[in-house]
């Protein structure tokens, strides 16, 4: 076989590929007619039992075709997961109507480029309406154009699976008045950018934003010699080393970021753990509904009395009403340096009658408490085929 | 819609999803055919500019049937991979002649249902030839086991995101003569498996691999008065509560691989960070060619004189013959309180001109210097596609 049959061989692979695209369209608009008759006779979108049975069936059919049973099982994890993420935002649109905008002013730390940036066009791509993105340099001022209207919704990272807690947005959630309505992982890859060739030796001064910086932290220390100037942001970072267009400097960020300033990659991977995603919420002015077939997780802020095993008792209702926590985070309350503020992520709707009993109790035993936000929960765990490495065999 | 109808719709996708596998095991024949073509020509497995064309051109088509651009870079990251995957092991076959075995008998630590045993399964379902797995009960036994040809691979954990590196498997290896052969990253996902339906808070006793509570520790810590028991290996830890079978005791392990004890989950994630992963090398007592075609890992070990910047200097050589550095590991030689035995793993083939310079040089100047072995690296960088963001506007 010659260089050319390689060439004949590339001309039928893409155009299996479009194949392989046309199936993948047709797939999501019978799924969304799935969802269509979900709403219409109030099925869960989720069905975990009947998730498993189609991978089955999946990966044995797989088998007789020669394809491995961990490719057909990450394939149709992909598949299913935007399935089900489709239909988790038509059902939430139909719950709210009225509540789709022709134009989604969306309010995010930094510029075109920055993180949130990328997490701001990942979750609306999945919503109707055009996007105008409206770049901050903070997070006080990303909540201050939702308040005052000037935005629809802030796009607010809370959370990195390296760096922790993000104490800063916390801390504004426990002052506003709106609500979160909507969430979304994001994987974050921090590559070195750069904007003329040049070897990484040569780098002595490094722009980035002070939590990549943190993620990054054994990367700098192999490092050694180079100055770290801090940026409030990951696009104001890119945009300074675009500027200065030396090939002494350059940023941290995102190899698809980068590109918009022009800017390559010399190095990538530099966080500390492989897998670094952080976790944003969406708010907004008006708490949105969501439907009961939809999996929903509910953020609340609480403060204790100040009375021993007060934060276990609160605790205990959460339990007791049979209510999954997934996050507990606290805050010190400013001003009250003897008292921290509880927020609480639990799985479960507003709507729901144990979730209104747990909240009544709450209510009625917690110093201070408050919903931020009931909204659809987007962490789509996987359905896992106990059977797929029986299978394998 | 009627119920009846959802019923239809799901005929429907069914026969897509055939139609899906059928073109996705075509799709893997044409790149096996590629990887025919590439052998005779000698043409590089990947070739990341020509991927990122293919990329831009399947989201530019998906987008003319109204896929999202994520979506669709999320689904062809999963195809090339797997694809290159399959290109790599034919190439490695190929440059082995000889080498493929009808039966493999692989070494492992525990039984079926380890996580030792799904990384086997996953290395070997890509390779020719039948597996005999060989549970083992320690680190030692499974070497043992490939010395005296009572097995032909191990296969060893060396490191995890959550625990890091296995100081035991790193310290067999400065004195074992196996060679290092592949490598592959197994995502580990812990829950409490049980054999009776119960709740957890009647817990008492958890069973499990120390590795395995130490990337819990943070549940653990949560859960407060539950006695933790240590097992030889997550199977152990299974076949343990599988016997006991009582309503007090749980175990520690992969839902998979706990459904073949006859255990489920009462919880998942349990690991302290949401992504945990481990790599794992595979051993043999022979050395295999990586075809220069496919990029290569290679494993060295050294120690170097007693005299300071030693190691710096070990270092420089490795750098200014261009060669990248992906892991430094340290270890304490047994016997010597003040030396240190370095771990180095290298991108590279240890057929190439500059990797060939770079061990010669580093020979010549530590004290103890050993290629453990240069393998396929099976870390896919998926391409990224810097305009996906710049096209989902």
């Amino acid at each position: 076989m010659s260089t050319l049959e390689l060439e004949e061989l590339r001309v039928l692979i893409t155009a299996l590929d479009s194949e392989l695209l046309e199936l993948l369209a047709k797939r999501q608009q019978y799924t969304n007619s799935v969802a269509e008759t979900k709403i219409r006779n109030q099925i869960p979108v989720r069905d975990h039992k009947r998730e498993e049975q189609l991978l089955i069936r999946l990966i044995k059919k797989g088998q007789e075709y020669g394809l491995d049973p961990h490719y057909v099982t990450q394939i149709f994890h992909v598949i299913i997961e935007d399935s089900v993420l489709n239909q988790q935002a038509l059902l939430a649109e139909r719950a709210n109507p009225g509540s789709s905008l022709p134009l989604n002013r969306v309010a995010f730390l930094g510029d075109k480029g920055s993180y949130s940036y990328l997490a701001t066009q990942k979750y609306f791509s999945r919503r109707a309406g055009e996007v105008l993105e409206i770049g901050c340099s903070s997070f006080a001022e990303i909540v201050e154009k939702v308040e005052s209207n000037h935005a629809d919704y802030a796009v607010l990272p809370i959370e990195n699976t390296t760096s922790g807690s993000i104490n800063e947005v916390y801390d504004l959630l426990q002052h506003t008045s709106l609500s979160i309505i909507g969430e979304l992982t994001h994987p974050i890859k921090h590559a070195m950018l750069v904007a003329k060739e040049t070897d990484i030796s040569k780098i002595s001064t490094l722009y980035a934003h002070p939590q990549v910086f943190a993620q990054c932290s054994h990367f700098l220390a192999e490092l050694g010699n180079v100055e770290v100037k801090p940026c409030e942001s990951t696009s104001a970072a890119m945009l300074t080393v675009n500027q200065i267009n030396s090939d002494s400097v350059a940023a941290i960020g995102s190899e698809a970021g980068g590109s918009l300033y022009g800017l390559t990659a010399i190095k990538s991977n530099l966080a500390n753990q492989k897998e670094n995603h952080s976790r944003f919420i969406v708010v907004a002015r008006n708490v949105v509904k969501v439907p009961l077939q939809v999996p929903a997780k509910t953020t609340l802020v609480m403060s204790t009395v100040q009375k021993p095993g007060a934060l276990v008792d609160a605790l205990l209702i959460i339990k007791n009403n049979q209510i999954n926590m997934t996050k507990l985070e606290s805050r010190p309350i400013a001003g009250n340096p003897w008292e921290e503020m509880f927020y609480i992520d639990v799985e479960g709707n507003v709507q729901d009658g144990p979730m209104q009993k747990a909240l009544e109790e709450l209510a009625a035993t917690t110093r201070y408490f408050k919903v931020l936000g009931c909204y659809p929960n987007e962490e789509i765990n996987a359905t896992k085929v106990a059977a797929v490495n029986a299978l394998a065999e």
